[in-house]
């Protein structure tokens, strides 16, 4: 499948656009990450979520080691074109800590401690 | 109310943090901006989500002029401590367009134009 591209995140006004990640159906918040071009591409060409690992400078699809691939459903733009959210159906955690979601942990107000919500 | 802040965000790494803003109901992505330390306390000292403008380079309420503002129900922060979760009660619309969401555009496939979906 093959996407329109008049409508694309502005990658001459910034290198590394945050792409941001949710569940399809459940529309839980999975993990946000950084795409470049070529990360963007390869997402739009494979329908495999692909981001640039800012770690390893290069170019890196989700699971490619894990087998925890996240196939994408839609894409959309933000109105300045300087974010990307993917919703995508993700094959088993998002998390390389191994939950569901990297985002697990909930700020608690003072009275109690800092709690994990898995 | 106040915070426990032993889980806090790591601005020392990165003075600006992507916060990633989600309907508390729906979970509706609604905006992504960007928290420095200020706007991360302003926001667990009021209650009331507060960004970084990145072009007016200042503290911002988000809502401040429009009365678009956002109630925060509960904050995560991620695996990494370098992304920021808030869920709110979005008053009015979440983006400057008069979208709900500033997510309003579906990047679809070449066979369709680029369509807003609102």
């Amino acid at each position: 499948m093959t996407y329109n591209t008049d409508l694309a995140p502005d990658f001459d006004r910034n290198q590394l656009i945050p792409a941001v990640t949710q569940d399809a159906e459940s529309l839980e918040l999975l993990m946000v990450a950084y795409m470049d071009r070529e990360a963007w591409e390869t997402t739009l060409r494979t329908g495999f979520a692909h981001y640039h690992s800012r770690s390893r400078n290069k170019l890196w699809k989700k699971g490619e080691t894990s087998g925890h691939v996240q196939e994408v459903t839609e894409i959309r733009i933000d109105c300045d074109e300087d974010t990307i959210l993917l919703k995508v159906r993700q094959t088993g955690p998002a998390c390389h800590t191994g939950n569901r979601s990297c985002f697990y942990r909930v700020v608690s107000p003072a009275s109690a401690s800092p709690s994990n919500s898995v």
